[in-house]
């Protein structure tokens, strides 16, 4: 299902100044340049499982010669994101034609197999990594503008002409980030599989650190704030960069809808421009995001000036969002609250849930501010939500919450119920377990849920089995071959896109880089977790 | 059949003071802002004729919006070679993905017709003038590197988003030309249809006057020797720029294959570099081509620079290329003689007629160069040569002359005979009139041996029956839509290519030019055609 919101004249407010503080803090990139380490070819197994075959080192590339038709593909060895430049020298007889080249990028070798003429989903198929060029005088010194996240290149000739064939010399990628991965300690686990997962969860939030936190960097590449909300947080356990969160949630701020509700995402290019989506739980996440900062950073002005927007989001739910049983009205098939991705989701429990989860964080910064009052009221109407979400949700039958009119059993439902603290935390743990066993069929798709999941394990005490449950999910995806990791990620089938096609899917997604923060806040400093690092 | 010619190790011999004259004569290009005329439709009727079909006027674009899967064709009203650039605006809310579009260049409408992805011609796919762009940050100037050769403009948006459609604004060319047309006098003739063909070939020779005489500007780029004969030729008696000529025979002289041979064709980019590939009647024209020049410009520093090599490679074929019948060995399917496309032509008998042309110039330049011990020996051989071909090729019985072992009989013979003075002019007169009654099969397909047609029908006294057939050729192009002349053009088959699609045809070719050369040398100043112009 195309999940987009388009608003017919959209009037949003602004805060230059808040604006003006956000360009103030743009990053300055640091640079790196990154040779290809192989050449190699791509096999698709029968199970649909791409395996990579090494066919020479990188370094033998300059001594080869492709003519119409070859091709070649380079391994970069690791996810990259930057700027691709080579050298194509005409080798034989005087060019008489130009050279036609495409040239493809790809995160995952799967992507290389498929064909992009065949691309229907409903995201733009211009997101593609798939270039054609022309050049008209060679040898050619070729820089690629556009930037690109890929860890495999593959150059096909699509023509020269019978007088010469081309050797491509130079190839090379300008890696960017604003982030260095050595200035991270390593997590320094016993266990391989958990410094794999801190590792690739680190260069998944490295490659993201851009001039804002994007969410994907080969798709999207723009700031979300659910997903911004999860990469400071693995960012404040990493790189420490307070200055990015602080330019980010002063975007969130600093551009909104006329009616003060904050946007879902924002644009950085050619502006600043928040989009007219707005999410329900985005926006609430503005509470936490801002009390994680200021717990991280200690920055009390920040604190100050974005506190009234924080708890704005809030009040415009209870004000707007509610029926007269303190239950959120269900919006259905619009694109109204987020929570995961998953066809058929019913998305009204949740959202009740993070409400309730957002007004927590919100009681704790009306305190810090000074304002018992407003935490007082805060605190009412969380009583009133939660029994409310009793009331409605609670089927004691089947021992779980129902979401929508059809009374939908979710896992997603369950996570944010627990995550709500609805219940006390020894029958939010039953939950969790008999969510387990019963394994609801509306089941999480992204890792984004799929972190949701880990701390809501982790938040009712059972840090053993969300240990398990990462390494079974993040852990099998390193062993799928992520690099970084994925945006989408099904164990369950391991080669779906909801798209239509992989080569849309974002292979290196920061929502997904959670088990960093999780694996260093809630293990590594934990007395009971000691075995685990010594 | 695929012609063309790579010899392993090519070793060539370099005349580094005539490159660096060469390379001091570079034109400076004059460059003219060129807007699009109109937005048109193509439509193809089932006798494969394309009719254009104007929609609105090109002021309105602005106006309009496109999104995914829309198109839109500019006509730009004549055709143009140089720089396109444009603006692509996003309309809508803020853009959440890149542009993507495919922009194309047609020099007439049928190539917009075409498939790329099915041509699968011998000439490079590389010369189709088509581009995948993305547009990662909007608004976006674009500004498209490459120079092309074309009337229409097809912009396609293959995708955009949901979110957002492209507004195409300020959408023009840097036309660029070495000539100006305003410095050319008009023709002046009465009868409409001749001033035409004078102006279009005007257009076709300026359009090929870049940094050298390009033979097409969409495809090839490069210099000929026989094209550049035929270009002098022209521009004498138009534009009247002798340096360009010099620069160009400077450039044949300059780099030549290693036993003095001149090669057919030269590169300009990125330096200077012969071909590999001799064509006899190509490095033959060289001595017409410096006679012509001289007697133009009466820079008589060039005749003396340029005159060793000049006859040179008149000597090389009498001493290399003949057996010892004094005759033409035939080297059959290789590519070594030009004379025309044409399936089948055999070229042995030609090629015998052009070595007899090239010595009558040769005469002249050495009578010029005070050597009138070598114009005697070159009387000597001519004397031969014209035996051996009457004693070899004609065919009493056929009353035409016929060439290679299947004794062949084509146009392309007949005309060269009669160009070469086999005959004396009235026996010269008589086969070209038998030739034009028995229309032999093998028939000439390109307007450069029109040209040769045309010449000889002039120099055997059919002056009347050449301006028919001119109009009858030039004519009927121009009355199926030619803005330039075109490479290739058989009143037979109007809508073939033998490259196998029309958007690798050159129908910008400077070859085609010369119907502004016969009528200015041959009927405007001449006493007995003042009823053309009065």
């Amino acid at each position: 299902m195309a999940s987009y919101s388009i608003i017919e004249n959209f009037k949003t407010k602004t805060n230059q100044d808040f604006l003006d503080k956000a360009a103030a803090l743009e990053p300055v990139l640091n640079k790196r340049v990154i040779q290809p380490k192989r050449i190699v070819r791509v096999e698709e197994l029968p199970s649909h499982e791409c395996i990579v075959h090494e066919t020479t080192d990188a370094g033998t590339l300059s001594k080869q010669t492709f003519s119409k038709g070859d091709s070649m593909i380079l391994d970069f060895g690791d996810h990259q994101v930057g700027y691709v430049s080579f050298t194509a020298a005409p080798i034989g007889n005087h060019y008489d034609a130009p050279a036609y080249l495409r040239v493809k990028f790809a995160e995952v070798p799967a992507e290389l197999l498929e064909d992009s003429a065949a691309y229907d989903g409903w995201l733009s198929k211009s997101w593609i990594q798939e270039e054609y060029l022309h050049l008209d005088i060679l040898p050619a010194a070729v820089a690629m503008p556009r930037r690109y996240a890929f860890r495999y290149m593959q150059i096909e000739v699509l023509d020269t002409s019978p007088k010469y064939a081309l050797a491509f010399r130079n190839v090379s990628c300008d890696y960017v980030s604003a982030a260095e991965m050595d200035t991270v300690e390593p997590l320094g686990a016993k266990e391989e599989i958990l410094n794999q997962m801190d590792r690739v969860s680190i260069k998944t939030l490295m490659d993201c650190m851009q001039s804002v936190f994007e969410d994907g960097v080969k798709r999207d590449k723009r700031l979300w704030l659910g997903d911004l909300r999860l990469q400071a947080r693995a960012n404040y356990v990493t790189f420490k960069n307070y200055d990015m969160v602080k330019r980010c949630l002063y975007l969130f701020a600093g551009m909104t809808f006329e009616d003060g509700r904050m946007g879902a995402c924002f644009f950085h290019e050619p502006d600043f421009k928040v989009d007219d989506t707005y999410l329900m739980d985005y926006a609430l996440f503005f509470c936490p995001a801002l009390l994680d900062y200021y717990e991280a950073s200690k920055d009390e002005e920040t604190l100050r000036e974005l506190y009234p927007q924080a708890i704005q989001q809030i009040d415009i739910c209870l004000h707007t969002m509610l029926d007269d049983r303190y239950v959120v009205v269900d919006q259905r098939d619009a694109f109204w609250c987020f929570l995961d991705w998953g066809e058929g989701l019913n998305k009204q429990a949740g959202a009740q849930a993070v409400l309730i989860y957002a007004i927590r964080y919100g009681i704790r910064l009306a305190y810090l501010m000074g304002e018992p009052g407003k935490a007082q009221e805060l605190e009412n109407w969380m009583v009133r939500l939660k029994q409310a979400a009793v009331d409605v949700f609670w089927d004691e039958g089947q021992g779980m919450f129902v979401s929508g009119e059809e009374r939908q059993v979710s896992w997603v439902t369950q996570v944010w119920m627990v995550l709500a603290r609805v219940f006390d935390r020894e029958k939010s743990r039953e939950l969790m377990l008999h969510t387990m066993q019963v394994n609801p069929r509306i089941r999480m798709v992204t890792p984004y849920m799929y972190h949701h999941y880990m701390d809501a394990l982790i938040r009712c005490g059972e840090e053993e089995l969300a240990l398990e449950e990462m390494k079974r999910y993040w852990g099998e995806m390193i062993r799928d071959g992520a690099d970084t990791f994925w945006e989408l990620y099904n164990p369950y089938n391991k080669y779906e896109s909801p798209y239509g096609s992989s080569m849309v899917n974002s292979y290196c997604h920061a929502w997904s880089c959670t088990p960093t923060y999780l694996l260093r806040k809630f293990y590594r400093k934990n007395e009971k977790f000691r075995y685990l690092f010594e």
